[in-house]
């Protein structure tokens, strides 16, 4: 595909054809496919630089399709350039076949998935970030967006970041088809407001035709110092007569007649049927990284009965872990001073990335990660983006951190004496607590200790957290008195995130009560009783919120006190 | 407070000493209070027009004051009006006052909780959209934002939305104070910067000294045919000499004798201290509403057997409802024609709210509610909602819809045989299924009800929404041998939330499964199992998908006979 020899759609050739012939295969979202084939056409014969045998390549030019519903789109250019076979695409959407309805990491050539609306622009600004800062490496870093999805605010959090750092290897392209799922998007084929968003969010806006190769082409080829929007008018259903720029075509099957008269058409144009396309090759440029041995050679120096916030202890391990491992990446959303991450900033400056208060967009910056697997990142302020979604009555409470830990699989991170893997997640308290474990114990993921017992003991207690060190106090309270002796058990709080679910500390549902209930639901012999907070908290001291939601060591040694004395007397 | 009395911050007068007193009783913020102290003094006692008596009159001008944590500025206000008294004020913060650290709506004059940051442009616009299209009144709405939240995507889904209706009526003031919790805000003091995205997103945009008492009266008293954002660039800590534009004074006490010489300068500043101020009268043209009698006068008309999807069932609901009650509200975010609520979008145009693809603004359009009792909203396209947060990997389910609804506490609203109070989650499906209740059933939130049984019964299925009717297959095939018959039992999913947790259809953790174990633990004599999907599920057709994880008929047929001879064997 030379630029020259397509300047027009009817001479566009075999990509073309190879996503148009998707609407056979598949069953969703044809048209919009339709208004980005001369788009992704560009990108991958044209504009990108890559290793059509190799997709992972840490070299290559990296493309996130955030409007992951034209996944066909994406499909085919991946079999043009040879790395799927065309019995492939026949199968796509199968429910044996790797190819999905949406991109996912399944397939070598998607580092994140994308489908939700508003996600990709913010992953895209996490591989440019790392490219310019972390690798200094020539990769460019292309995005694709719908129109439909400029409404979500993650994406204007996205156009801040890069504009913000200063991402000149970031290009977003967006495929403007006026029409969205059930009505036409609120700018319509308004170009210029787009331009205008774009331009006041610091990035440098072209307007293009779309469907114009040589636009397309020219564009994307321009000389840029900041960040750049490729805004491109196109129809969506192009080259589908019945379906173009009309509303009720959105994820609509063709029917297979006309889908074939699609076909025959664009067959049909296609000069050279044999010709085959490459893509530029990649400069060879990203350094080689090393994610072995990412761990503290030594176990962190605090002696038990210390007083530490386990913020603090996040911190201060986090810092000396970066020490050790120079792809360790830390990020925070304008807390580092309470997640005290502002220590792994002070030590090392150029591994941290501040990304004020979006969230979402951090949570997406994330997955710089993803690029080719080459960074090992950790981000705290996480409850302030759950707030953002989740709180919708009351008052936040702020006794807690909340950190995301995403770690490649094959390498594990090896933060204090605890191997993570993938995506984890941990939570942290303000109040200093003592340290009750030696600095040599080990930990795992999703499991709990013991933390005090004695062979008189009738009732377990379980905490994590704040309400473990409430729990030792009870225990102490209730040593005194030979009847109520009881165990503790402290969950740590750190999970594999595989689906959404967190536990939430102190709350009745999907708290701890209910994950131990769970755990515990065909054993006999006991009672179980929860203490939880029972209704939208005010704000407060800690103890006072303690006492007055009944998690506070008086209530346990209540709690305690009276399921013995029912026990004996039922005995 | 006259605006040609107090032309300077030298003789702002009462007001300025009532906020700046409030240091000595806040343990949070002081620094944050200071920098609006002008635009507060002007907002409440020259701009706004509300009976200061009576906080909740449907006529009064709205205030939303997003920036949530300069809550005691908010109180030494309403403390000027007489609302409050000054012993409120001196026990601000105390576990027993009402006056906590954010504003809650406990408190009269608050309409919505804020303090997370980025959540109150969207209550606001909510406010306004009412306001204009629903009430047809004068009222006009003011929200004061802070700079840091000004990097939330969910302000500018707000402010694109504003503009899209034309919201004429609202006015956001942003207090550019410069400085955030841990950093300077990306913008610092570049105040067209601000100007030029206000702009891009539709708004007349005016920059003034946020200090200047004669600059913020001209400002918001100019005539406005679009939502207006007044840019105030302000000092955070101003009137505290060693604060004043100082990073490290975020969230910090002050000082008792710092705090105290702080207030003798005020004090010495107050021209006359007996002077009381009163804010203008509104105008009395807010319509009457009635919340009485939302219900639909006849149930549905189903006759078992017969097949409808729940999303279809809702979006038909929905528009017979809005027959009988002009002020039930629905709103989507541009997936009306999968949710079904274009049913009532064609029936009730005028009260139909497209959000268009901004979730997080939905949602808190939705508190348009709270703007003093005036709506029932019903919202769905909630799935899109979370799935903006949760979904870090992986593809989404699109079989469910979420739908959320929000009624006063005091007015129920009565949706087929279930009445619904407070913010109520509901899950729809997409595919079609039987009807199993006649049309005179009674529901209640958050209880279940048994489907099928018969006196033989060895095991209870639970199931809901689509797995429900996969249980009751699998209990006619399983009729035919007497061995192994079963009851079923539905939960229908509809929930107050009162924290964030919903539970997950399918997943295992925070799933229907961990809800049933928490409510049967401390029973016995009784094995339970789970079926649940066990880990990132991809995409597919609902019956393969069903059989990959597991919990299809088939799947609950070999659950149940095996736990049937399981149970043989021991005994």
């Amino acid at each position: 595909l030379k630029t020259d020899k397509c300047t027009n759609r009817n001479n566009s050739s075999d990509i073309l054809y190879f996503s148009h012939s998707l609407v056979l295969f598949c069953s969703r979202h044809p048209t919009s496919c339709c208004s980005v084939a001369e788009i992704m056409s560009v990108l991958f014969f044209h504009t990108m630089k890559y290793r059509p045998d190799d997709p992972k390549n840490p070299n290559n030019d990296r493309f996130v399709l955030s409007k992951g519903h034209a996944a066909p789109a994406l499909y085919s250019m991946w079999t043009e350039t040879g790395f799927l076979k065309e019995s492939d695409l026949v199968s796509m959407c199968q429910v044996d076949s790797a190819l999905e309805g949406h991109p996912t990491p399944k397939q070598q050539f998607v580092d994140v998935a994308t489908g939700s609306l508003g996600q990709g622009l913010g992953v895209a600004c996490g591989m440019a970030y790392s490219g310019k800062y972390f690798d200094k490496a020539s990769y460019r870093v292309y995005c694709l967006l719908g129109d439909g999805e400029m409404s979500e605010g993650s994406v204007w959090e996205a156009m801040a970041f890069a504009s913000y750092y200063q991402l000149d290897n970031l290009v977003a392209i967006l495929d403007i088809n006026r029409l969205g799922q059930s009505d036409p998007a609120p700018l319509q084929h308004h170009m210029e407001k787009y331009q205008r968003r774009c331009e006041a969010f610091g990035w440098h806006a072209i307007i293009v035709d779309g469907h114009s190769i040589e636009e397309l082409c020219k564009a994307l080829t321009q000389p840029r110092h900041q960040p750049t929007a490729i805004i491109a008018k196109t129809i969506k259903g192009k080259g589908i007569p019945v379906a173009e720029d009309k509303m009720g075509w959105h994820a609509k099957v063709l029917p297979k007649d006309m889908a074939e008269g699609v076909i025959r058409d664009l067959q049909s144009r296609i000069l050279n049927s044999n010709k085959r396309m490459y893509p530029a090759t990649p400069t060879e440029d990203a350094p080689p990284v090393s994610l072995r041995n990412a761990r503290m050679p030594s176990a962190p120096s605090y002696k038990p009965g210390e007083k530490v916030s386990t913020r603090k202890a996040y911190g201060m391990a986090l810092a000396k872990l970066g020490r050790y491992n120079e792809r360790v990446v830390a990020m925070d959303v304008d807390t580092k001073n309470l997640t005290y991450s502002e220590i792994f900033k002070n030590e090392h400056p150029n591994r941290f990335v501040e990304c004020y208060s979006a969230e979402q967009n951090m949570v997406w910056i994330l997955h710089i990660l993803h690029t080719k697997v080459r960074n090992f990142c950790l981000l705290s302020g996480l409850n302030r983006a759950r707030a953002q979604n989740d709180n919708l009555c009351g008052e936040l409470d702020w006794i807690f951190s909340e950190i995301l830990f995403i770690t490649p699989n094959k390498f594990p991170l090896k933060i204090f004496c605890i191997c993570l893997q993938g995506i984890c997640y941990i939570r942290t308290s303000r109040p200093e607590s003592s340290i009750i474990y030696n600095s040599n114990e080990d930990f795992h993921v999703g499991q709990a200790k013991v933390v005090c017992q004695s062979k008189d003991d009738q009732v377990t207690v379980v905490g994590a957290g704040v309400t473990l060190h409430e729990a030792l106090a009870a225990a102490e309270q209730l040593k005194k008195d030979i009847m109520y002796e009881c165990i503790c058990m402290c969950i740590y709080i750190i999970f594999n995130i595989i689906f959404s679910s967190v536990v939430s500390g102190c709350t009745s549902t999907g708290g701890l009560g209910e994950a131990v209930s769970s755990a515990l639901v065909n054993e006999s012999g006991f009672v179980l009783q929860r203490l939880a907070v029972p209704h939208v908290p005010r704000s407060g001291k800690m103890s006072d919120l303690l006492k007055i939601y009944g998690i506070d060591r008086e209530s346990i040694v209540q709690a305690v006190r009276k399921m013995v004395s029912s026990s004996a007397n039922a005995k």
